[in-house]
C-alpha cells in the first residue's frame, strides 16, 4: 500500500477551456482517520461535466472548488482503516471526496457497497449520479408518453445512454444525438435507440426534420449550443425540455443568447431545469429499479476508463471537449486484483 | 334599430406594427339567423394582444384570420332574433363572433350572461378570458407561496391587474411592472400591489434590485423584450415564469434572441407556457370564485372603452402599444339603454 496520498488541486480559475496548468498535482501526507473516520483509498474517480461549474467564478447552485483546493468528485474506494464501527477494513464505500488517492471522511458520509449487487463502477455511473439523473429527469419532467418521440443529447454519455434506454421503455420513439459515427452506431446497436443523429456529420435540423417527421415530444437537454438550437424549434404543441445540463456552453465566457420564449407560450412549453443533487431522497428507489435491469443486461452502459489520478486533469478536459466515450472513470488504484 | 351590419375585415396581412390601412371596414347586409341560430347586437367587443397573432401568417395555435375575413373578436351582445328556443330576445350573450355589428350564430356557441351577475363588459375581461387567464397562469405555474416575491408584468393591464391581485391574495409579496406614473398608481393605489415599477422610468435592473432585493420567486410575464431581460437573471432558485405573451414583440418581424437556458439548469426554473384557450373548462370554477369578489369591490378592474367599431383597428395598435389603460374594449352600441 503506497504510504503517501497524491492529490489534483485546482490551481487557478480557468478562463474559457481548462488546462492542464489550472491544476496542480501534489503529494500530501496519508491522512489519519480521527474519531468517527474511515480511511479509504480510491479505485475509481468520477469525472463529470458538472464539475466546470465547480471550478468556475461564477454563482451557481453549489459553492465552488477554492483555490489550492482538492478537486471535488465521487469516488468508490475501499476501507483500509475504520475508526467508526459501522465499516470494516475491506468494505467497498462510495462517497464524495475529491480528486486524491486517499481520504479520511465521517462514516457518515459514505455508503457501503456490495460488489455481488453490480460492478463497484456503475456506483459512479449507470447505478449512481449520472444514472439517478436521467431517472428523475425523465419521471419528474418529460413523463414520455407511448407513441412520442424523445430527443436525447450526448446520447453515449453517461446520463444520455440511461436516459434513452429508460425512455425507450416507456414505450416512446427516441432519437440520440451524438458526436460522430463510432457513438451514434453504439446507440443504436448496443443501446437500441430508434435512431441516432451524429451532429457532426452536417445539417442538424435537416436530419431532424427526416428522422423525426412528427416533431419532438421531449427533449433530453444535457448539450445546448448548437444542439438546442436544432432542437427547440422542433418541439411539438405540450413539448418538455429537460434542463438537465449544457455542456458545449460551458466554457463560454460570456453567455450565449437562448431561444426566444415566445415559442413556449405558442406551443406550451415545460422548460424545467434541475439538479440532482436536489433528488437523492430517489436514490433507493433507482437502483431498486434499475440494478436488477443492470445485472440482466437490460440496461446498458460504458466505460470509458483512464489509468491514473495524474491524468485526471487531461480527462476531464476531454469530457468537455466530447472525447471521451461512455461514463468517464480514473482509475486510482494500480492493483488489479482490488475491486475489479 | 340599425338594419344593415358594419365588419373589419382583415385586408392584410401586416409587417411589424398594424397600420389601419391593414383593415377594412364595411357595411354588409343584416345577417338572417337560420334554424337553430340566433341574431346577435353586439354591444362591447374585447380587443386583446393575442389577436396579433391571429393576423399573421406565422403557424401559431391557432388558425389565422384569411385576408378578407371578419376579425376575429369576443362580444357581449344581446339578442334580437332567435330561432333557438335555449335563448329569447333581450337576453345577453357571449360569444366569439368577431369584429361586427351584428352577427348570426348557433345558439350552441352562445353563453347567456346574467346582467345582475356582474355588469355585462365583465365578462369580456375581469370575469372573462382575462381573468381566467392570469388565474390558470397563478394556479397551473405559478402557485404563489405566502412571502415569495411574484412580479407582474403589465400590471394594469386586463390579465395582470387580475393575477397580481390574485398573487397578493395567495399571501405573495406582489410587484407590478407597467409604463407610465399614472398605471403604476393605479396598480399601487387602487389594485393593492405592494410596489409597481414604470418600466419608462430609467434602468429597470436597478429598480427591481431595489423593491424585490430578496429576487423574484413568480414572473407573470406578459411582456417580453426589455422587460424579460431585466426580470430572467433575477429569479431565484426554484422560481416559476408564467409564459402568458410577450406583447412587446408581437410586432417584431425577426424574433428577438432570448435568454440562456443554462440558468433553468443551475436555478431549476420552471417555465411554462399556456394559452387559455386550452383551460376554458375552469371557466365555471374562476366566475363562482371570482364574481362575488368582483360585486364586493375587492377584485378590482378597470375598462379602457372606445366608442363605435369604426375606431376598433385605431385602438387595437394601441393596445400593442401600450395606450390603453384598463381593458380595451370597444361599445358597439350607440343605444345608452341597453346594456350598461
Amino acid at each position: 500500500m503506497a504510504n503517501q496520498n497524491r492529490q489534483v488541486l485546482l490551481k487557478r480559475r480557468p478562463a474559457g477551456m481548462p488546462t492542464t496548468a489550472d491544476f496542480e498535482i501534489v503529494d500530501a501526507p496519508l491522512p489519519e482517520a480521527g474519531e468517527g473516520e474511515v480511511l479509504v483509498r480510491g479505485i475509481y474517480l468520477s469525472l463529470d461535466p458538472y464539475m466546470r461549474g465547480r471550478i468556475s467564478g461564477a454563482r451557481s447552485y453549489a459553492k465552488p472548488v477554492a483555490i489550492g483546493a482538492v478537486m471535488e468528485g465521487r469516488v468508490v474506494g475501499e476501507v483500509v482503516k475504520s475508526r467508526d464501527p459501522a465499516f470494516g477494513e475491506g468494505d467497498y464505500v462510495f462517497g464524495g471526496y475529491g480528486w486524491q488517492l486517499f481520504s479520511a471522511i465521517p462514516g457518515k458520509g459514505l455508503l457501503k457497497l456490495d460488489p455481488e449487487d453490480a460492478p463497484l463502477s456503475t456506483a459512479l455511473g449507470v447505478l449512481g449520479m449520472p444514472g439517478l439523473t436521467a431517472y428523475v429527469g425523465l419521471s419528474n419532467i418529460g413523463q414520455p408518453q407511448s407513441g412520442e418521440t424523445v430527443v436525447v443529447s450526448a446520447a453515449s454519455g453517461a446520463v444520455g445512454a440511461v436516459a434513452g434506454q429508460l425512455a425507450k421503455r416507456s414505450g416512446a420513439r427516441v432519437v440520440g444525438i451524438a458526436g460522430g459515427a463510432d457513438k451514434c452506431r453504439y446507440v443504436e446497436a448496443e443501446l437500441g435507440l430508434d435512431a441516432c443523429i451524429d451532429h457532426r456529420a452536417g445539417d442538424l435540423g435537416a436530419a431532424l426534420d427526416r428522422i423525426c417527421p412528427n416533431g419532438v415530444d421531449v427533449y433530453f437537454e444535457n448539450v445546448g449550443g448548437a444542439v438546442q438550437q436544432a432542437v427547440f424549434p422542433r418541439l411539438n404543441d405540450f413539448g418538455r425540455m429537460i434542463m438537465c445540463g449544457m455542456v458545449a456552453e460551458y466554457n463560454d465566457v460570456e453567455p450565449r443568447p437562448g431561444p426566444n420564449l415566445m415559442a413556449a407560450v405558442r406551443k406550451r412549453l415545460k422548460i424545467h431545469g434541475f439538479i440532482v443533487g436536489d433528488q437523492w431522497h430517489r436514490w433507493d428507489e433507482y437502483r431498486t429499479m434499475a440494478a436488477p435491469l443492470v445485472r440482466g443486461g437490460a440496461l446498458k452502459y460504458r466505460e470509458d476508463i483512464v489509468e491514473g489520478l495524474d491524468v485526471a486533469p487531461a480527462a476531464f478536459i476531454g469530457l468537455l471537449q466530447g472525447r471521451n466515450f461512455g461514463k468517464l472513470l480514473v482509475r486510482l488504484d494500480d492493483d488489479p486484483t482490488r475491486g475489479r
